[in-house]
């Protein structure tokens, strides 16, 4: 083996003198739909992930106006579906991806609007930064949305949203759109133009029967790909976290590093992820905690949901607030601080890579 | 194939003529440790399970005061380890074995008694139909015990209890003694003569890390055999029963039947059941409902939890009260019919068969 | 943690005086079907597997001469099924059990003659140690035995034999009879008094499916829970054995241990093992190769194929020779020696205990 | 739901007028690095999978004459790495993509020449349509390659090749790269310029362990995630679909489909694929046979290793003869008619779209 060796070194090696008769067999390439692997080799396969996509914050102090303002401007129906603003990474324009396999957006339902129903194989969760009074009713089953919470609609669920209130409300997207736009597995049906069912309960029908812990249905024995459970609560969440650190206060082995207290959403029936390509977490540093740097094959998107701090991305230093965004694509290191007690609600494809095999983390200190 | 022909009607067609020429072959085979088959087959391998053990009856009237006038005669400590009287199927004389891969006792403590800690492979579990004041300390893990609260020691967990108060407290036990007698699975081992730990906080450090519907501590991510909750308590469980059947009510898929809500006690890293030998369940029957009868291969235990009703077992009916015992031998038709609203709190050797894929269940009405 | 405290040296402890008050509260106890657990808990929880089974060799050289005079003196039929002689392990008389979990016997069919077609729970296997010209129908699938072939009948498949020659044939049966009696979990069903085809081809169409390594029929993409393949043929067997111990003289990674080659037969679905309950295994000694001393929870049973060599069995070496069969139970030492090259066919209930959670392993010198 | 409604029936209901405001609304989106969903939603999430990548076909009589001639103007070696030719899908250029997810070459090995070593994420495997005299040595096993022969390479195993012998070779190589670059996952790392060992043997290491079927080394009982089998060799290949038509004609159920046997190239560890991220087949019709029209998520390739036939591919029947080659994007129709015995090589990336829940097909006939 020769490991000081690198495509940077050797790149040259091949390639043969430019001859006539190269271009003449270079031309028969061309009429042939072939291209030679020696030409571009170590653009196919670097060395170590070398992601289009780039490190990229958006703050929330952008975000929400530009939202708002599209709800005086753009209406919301049928045919654009939902009024939802995609991050964009600059890296991968001009597709509004903000990694290779995640979307993420803002959206926004003013009072009493309606986004209709439809249903589709990309996977998607919303996350609420703030805010209240909008139900999604998923397979005619009416999830209310309020802040912490997260709620799910896995791929081929009708789903559909209304704002019961007579205040705006905006919360993030995620979805696997990016992924499923490129290996081409989309399916898409429209479903009906009104929500089916404008019941605004406390609990979803999926929380009555899935939300006691350790309990399962008798009834609901079959394991589900994904998670049967529409909404996971804030309560909960911040229950989980809370404990976790009061059981570090007490020397006990509770979290996943000193000061950070974490919790991954789970699908009951597996205790597996929410989604097969989409992975959920919440992650909570204590006042002055800084994490060990750390780098993953695939992407990890986070967003601000309470406190201040700065997230170390690709080397550079970004402050950040409530409802700040950021995408950390694949391989590039990063790692927190947190100025006060620092909350963030967290997704990545971790799940796509964990099942091909192609997951590798490097935590700084622990090789 | 010829499906009328049974044991009985053919059981003689293969014995030879007692000649002395047999007798010597017979003799031949005693001396050498050996018997035929064809003697014996009938036995060996029956149409259907037919099993030693009876379908039988405990009331609690009559397990109670013997579990309390032994408390009176005979101390708990050290060599015999626990208080506890175990429920002795008749068929399976002379062994303690309420089926046979099933072990329940009734376990008795005294005020301020303690319980020495050991540990063993089998695997056991306490339901606590009234009563509260004792804690299990499971690997060092204090663990309340409270009316309707199923607690989990699964093997090799070191466990000792003790009674914080000035009252007794009764419970059950059940374990998988038999299944791991017969098949020499068993390591003991003794652990200190006092319980680790005399705290006796509300919560144990289990419930503080797992308890929380739908997430997973981030700390937590290697699956485990059994699960990682010690104690599964009557608040969630009466909740989920109460919400299946609310949402029946609302004409909602949620019950196993009709008036029939049911949970299973789960291991949250895998949806799957407690531990790998024994299967917790709680059913809740409306008033007046009458299951269809139901056999399945397997043992099942049930002890009443609330209400009044009757199970007709084996063809026999026997009716029931608050803390009263049967046991359901593999194969033996039984169905239940509830007087009251009737909790049942029921515990079973299913996912031995299931594993090893010999489950069979016949529902009547459902062939 | 007290690790020298034994239940010899505590048993005592517990045991109250013998009163007047204590005789009438064991007589309450037997009234209602009750055993006080501090009277027994040695017995029932012992510090490792005491099995009531007891290590057992049967020499070929008696085991032949029974089965064939049993040929001349009972006829193969109706009702006792098969002329089939069970080991019975002493320790566990009366019942004909090699272990608690196995039963092991000779089969013997003479000239031209038919077992009838049955089916049952129970899953099955044949080995065959020397001899040919029978051929096993397995669902309508007719599968030759021949020397040194693993035959299966997983649980609930159709099987009857028939002898296509003018010589007698004996073998060895394997399967869960006394896991299936003692856990209440067999069926059993009459099929055909003959077998349902007398064809006598080389190789059965399971194997012409299936016996091709690493490919997969399409048209069978369901895993199953038993092997699909009839018959594991020694040429095969052979093969895998001589080429691991040429690998090993090649200094390759190959065999299990200094001049011991070994091979599991697996269901190709799956790659675990051929059934549920039973493993299947072949090992081959170097001459002069002596094995390190093991401990399995579970039981084992052997039988030589060839060669000679000795077992120390729970302490007391045993000459070995071609045919003899001995049976190892639960945490009993063993240990080969191998005077020439040394075949053995082998077979276990490790996959229930390694199902059930419980396997264990101990090996001099790795622990 | 409202099925009749499609995408381009509705696009424009949610476009709100152009106005200066909107305008000023879009520019902020852009400053942000942001995009609406309303404005591309039918291209983001279409009805179902419409792929970039276009059906095409590539002629062995077009191939393999470039490939000649590379070998006379191009040398191997360090830095190109290999003298391999990539399939570049005309609707996905600038890209040598044959699929989104799949990259298929020609590669060309000069006599006495050597491609030197390396390993990476990507995985990777050759199958060989005609020829021999060339071993690829994976992590220091060498395995020969031969016609009809699928040779493995899975991720991060060191592999090089060298021709052994005086005339060259050429055979196709199929990885995972364009899924990987999209989505960022690869490593590389650069080996030996020569292979560690120039040995012939006719069977690999890994042949000799593993190629016994049914039978595992008990040296061996960890699942791997990959198939430990370098080489699955043509025999066997050709003797499994002999049989299933063999099989066929006696009536037994073993074909795929009348006159249709097929065999999947699988992990013997588990039964699953080859590889995690591709499916590896090989499909054998009789004379005249014509399959049903399918369609598939995800793509398929296919090479036509003997006989004359047709594709019919997204409504076009192309021609084929042996060697030529042929891509069917997601969700695009395509059938199958065979003018003499067919026989095709085929792979696709199934195990990515079934593991991540995505797959689906429709077979004509059985909606």
């Amino acid at each position: 083996m020769n490991e000081a060796v690198t495509h940077e070194s050797v790149k040259h090696a091949m390639q043969p003198e430019d001859t006539p008769e190269l271009r003449e067999l270079y031309k028969g390439f061309a009429d042939n739909n072939l291209i030679p692997l020696w030409t571009q080799l170590g653009d196919l396969m670097p060395v170590h992930p070398k992601s289009k996509a780039v490190p990229f914050v958006w703050k929330w102090s952008e975000l929400l106006p530009l939202a708002e303002r599209s709800g005086e401007l753009v209406p919301v129906g049928r045919g654009g579906e939902r009024r939802a603003i995609g991050l964009a990474n600059p890296g991968l324009a001009p597709n509004a991806y903000i990694s290779p396999t995640l979307w993420a957006a803002i959206q926004y339902l003013g009072p009493r609007e309606t986004a209709p129903e439809h249903r589709h194989s990309q996977n998607a969760f919303r996350f609420v930064v703030e805010g209240e009074g909008v139900w999604t009713v998923v397979n005619g089953d009416p999830v209310r949305m309020s802040r912490g919470d997260l709620l799910l609609t896995p791929g081929w669920n009708f789903h559909g949203h209304h704002n019961d209130r007579d205040a705006p409300m905006a919360w993030i997207d995620g979805l696997d759109i990016p992924f499923s736009q490129q290996m081409d597995v989309g399916f898409f049906e429209f479903g009906s133009d009104r929500v089916t069912d404008y019941a605004t309960p406390n609990f979803s029908r999926g929380e009555r029967l899935w939300c006691h812990p350790g309990l399962r249905p008798l009834s609901q024995l079959r394991d589900t790909v994904s998670s049967p459970i529409g909404a996971y609560r804030w309560e909960y969440t911040d229950r989980a976290l809370t404990e976790q650190l009061l059981l570090e206060d007490e020397g006990q082995p509770a979290t996943v590093g000193q000061g950070h207290a974490a919790i991954r959403y789970v699908n009951p029936t597996t205790g597996g992820d929410v989604m097969p390509t989409i992975r959920c977490e919440f992650h909570r540093l204590r006042e002055g905690v800084e994490t060990p740097t750390r780098q993953d094959v695939g992407s990890n998107v986070f967003q601000v949901f309470h406190g201040r701090g700065a997230v170390v991305l690709g080397g550079k230093t970004h402050t950040l607030e409530k409802g700040d965004m950021f995408v950390v694509p694949s391989w590039i290191p990063f790692s927190f601080q947190a100025e006060t007690q620092f909350d963030l609600f967290a997704f990545s494809d971790a799940p796509i890579m964990e099942r091909l095999h192609f997951a590798r983390t490097r935590i700084e200190g622990r090789d």
